[in-house]
């Protein structure tokens, strides 16, 4: 097969980003968004929050990872982040996938895609940290404007919800102050505890 | 309200373009595609086909553009791009959307997002005719792929797709020598012309 052909059966199995369900709903809807949906969300949130990093933070190459951090989903399905034990095997399941999807593509572009998901998910570098923020805040604010959303129906604690957003927090105090205001209005007009 | 607030009001109005729908369907399936999932699918394929761009292209500014294209839609809703009548006032109602939307970010970046916007319609740029080929593109691979798509019900012509898919063949002759024999085999199959 060409490297052309490579690529074009790449870009035809992105479509199935489309079809992988997350746990989040469109705001005042009863429609779970899917990983295209969140991925295109949280690369234009990225736009909009860019000056709020402290430090020098490429938005282009932030972009990109945000782009890429849920493609290997199409071969490991998503995994809900307060679900402890699908978590357990999480990484291996992904690191498969990985190899699988990426390994599609020549060699270059293979490895660009492979290396801006192992960037994500290190959460270290200062595009990485941003782009971590943005995945968690998108999903977020969209349980805060339907009411608490996945916290609802699925045991979530405040404590877990805070712990969740620590990349948040540690992201921008202006941004977290303001956020976990309208978390914990929402847990308590769900009548939850904010000890637990 | 402060700017983080029209910030995080902006953030939660993207959540619109899940819901604009678009003519093009998945691949396999009868679900037609929105703009968030159009936008996720063309600039991840940007990351793909840039290593075609003839002349230097920023990478990272074609996928702001592209991210950003159709955010008007919130507002204008979505033209068939077959569709003459519709585009005949489609430039004003986009005008229009155009400053409502990003009139709600503060100056700076709704600036950004707009200049974003008109570069990417002018198709000036080498920037903007990258991004443009992969928004023509796009849907042509899930059209190929669906047997013909949005091409069998809507009486588009061969010669109407060679003219949308100009900007593909300017972009290179490689992919375009690809696509267009596969589109000429779509179309016989279909037991339509190749003369209108």
């Amino acid at each position: 097969m060409t490297d052309l052909e490579r690529e074009l059966e790449f870009s035809i199995l992105l479509d199935d980003m489309k079809r992988i369900l997350r746990r989040t709903k469109h705001i005042g809807s009863d429609t779970y968004e899917n990983d295209a949906e969140h991925s295109f969300h949280i690369a234009t949130m990225a736009m909009v929050f860019h000056s709020y990093c402290k430090e020098e933070t490429d938005l282009g190459h932030t972009i990109k990872m945000l782009l890429t951090h849920d493609l290997v989903e199409i071969y490991a399905g998503d995994t809900f982040c307060y679900d402890v034990e699908a978590n357990k095997d999480k990484s291996l399941r992904e690191h498969e996938a990985a190899d699988k999807l990426f390994g599609m593509l020549p060699k270059d572009k293979g490895e660009m895609f492979h290396n801006l998901w192992l960037e994500f998910e290190a959460m270290e570098t200062p595009e990485s940290k941003f782009a971590n923020t943005m995945d968690r805040m998108q999903p977020l604010l969209n349980n805060l404007k339907n009411g608490g959303g996945t916290w609802k129906g699925n045991n979530v604690s405040y404590s877990s919800v805070v712990k969740r957003m620590e990349p948040v927090a540690e992201f921008s105090t202006e941004i977290w102050t303001n956020l976990n205001e309208k978390i914990r209005s929402t847990f308590i007009s769900l009548g939850k505890s904010l000890d637990e």
